[in-house]
């Protein structure tokens, strides 16, 4: 681990992602030593830090950084998380205030290969998520609901759970976004009042686009999504998991989710 | 500052404080090196703990931390912050972690005499808050929203903001419960949606019951709050502050907010 580049695992008790969850963070894959999607996934970092107004380090520092750790673990999950940095008590932000980076790499998660095939069985969570339209779409470290969310899967053979908002329409995955194909539409959640938008996200999107896939943005509830072709997970780590069950959604077989799969697996995409 | 009762600035940077604000928090006065109003302090940290099923540390060990603290430093403000400690990557909270305990007493905050007195001007902040029921009244760690909020007051001379949730209903300060009072009649915003339900809250609500006022919670709209005969908010800190000036309202005399100030003042209260 390395904070603010020095080796260590501690970090100041006064610093505002723990104090208020006043920071952004990203997880993602390293493959052979080096970031897997690095100038996606750093623009999302720049893009969440400015909308909190959180001086982003440079691309060059993280990158170097994740290098650096990737001697160690050339293959694993690497995490960044940018804070405001330790402050005096208060809410308001400090003009002064220096950001601070904690970047980690740890061991590859070996999920059951079945998963990426077959695909999971997905919880319906009964927590609904909070509109805030000023912090939706932005990986940031107030993440109280998604603990909330992950507690129900507590129990079940539910590898992921299925959130949905206060006004009844699916957000996504507990740490993964959806999306639904139907006839030859692709749908994914609209995020604007809540939720969290990933990497992987953007690329499904980019992938309707390039093979003439119209993919809508759109306000979708559990009822429409049960009725879906198929429904799929994405996340930067385990990629892309077919849904096989979700309420009353049932299937077996998911061509297209499993079409999606391969194409993600090309970092260049 | 103690760190799980030994002397320390620094904690574990997988901390799920830090990594989720998953944990909860409390900030009292001390005075003559004891935390003012423990009781009461203590029973909302046990009771939001126990509402994320974090194991609260005891009364006795807190209390006594607390007191060592308050050798060097015996009448400032104390924070106390219990998280759900460290685990590995992952949002579902882990059977065997260990709660983490982060106590620090820091100088008294030197607010203008005034504020007290004739009151102060709030600012109507343009957030809105998120509803969100399981973890409405809870005093946790996910406080993007307050910090947010105090941005808003950032430039202007007014000491706090009034925060309103998304169906528009008027539900606090940024760092302080707020009340109103309009004919006979004591009214304190709903906090069943958000907000944080503070030790000073019950508290005013409690000379209500003692002085024979009624104490009604109401879901509020800031049209309503204006025309109310007195605004005041009130927080462990700063104890209470009538309000002078919001958005429309205007006052000057605040004859019920200063034997409410006073009658505060008496921790056996």
């Amino acid at each position: 681990m390395l904070i603010n580049g020095a080796p260590g695992n501690t970090i100041n008790a006064e610093d505002r992602g723990l104090t208020y969850g006043d920071g952004v963070f990203r997880t993602l894959l390293m493959r052979s030593g080096r970031p897997v999607c690095w100038e996606r996934q750093y623009a999302k970092l720049q893009r969440d830090c400015g909308a909190l107004k959180i001086p982003c380090p440079s691309a060059l520092i993280l990158f170097s950084e994740l290098q650096q750790l990737g001697k160690a673990q050339p293959d694993g999950v690497a995490k960044i998380i940018i804070t405001r940095g330790p402050s005096a008590r208060g809410y308001a932000p400090q003009a002064q205030s220096e950001a601070t980076r904690i970047l980690s790499v740890t061991p590859p998660v070996a999920y059951p290969a079945e998963n990426a095939i077959q695909g999971v069985r997905m919880h319906a969570c009964k927590i609904r998520l909070g509109h805030q339209p000023l912090l939706a779409g932005i990986k940031h470290l107030n993440r109280l609901e998604n603990v909330l969310a992950a507690s129900e899967l507590q129990g079940r053979d539910m590898p992921e759970g299925l959130m949905s908002d206060s006004a009844g329409y699916v957000i996504g995955g507990t740490r993964s976004n959806l999306f639904m194909l139907r006839g030859n539409i692709l749908y994914t959640p609209n995020l604007s009042r809540c939720g969290v938008a990933g990497v992987q996200r953007d690329r499904v999107m980019d992938w309707g686009k390039h093979h003439g896939v119209t993919c809508k943005v759109a306000d979708l509830r559990l009822e429409e999504l049960v009725q879906a072709d198929e429904i799929f997970v994405v996340n930067s780590v385990f990629g892309l998991w077919p849904v096989c069950e979700l309420a009353a959604y049932r299937r077996t077989t998911h061509p297209l989710a499993w079409k999606i799969q391969e194409w993600l697996k090309d970092e260049h995409h």
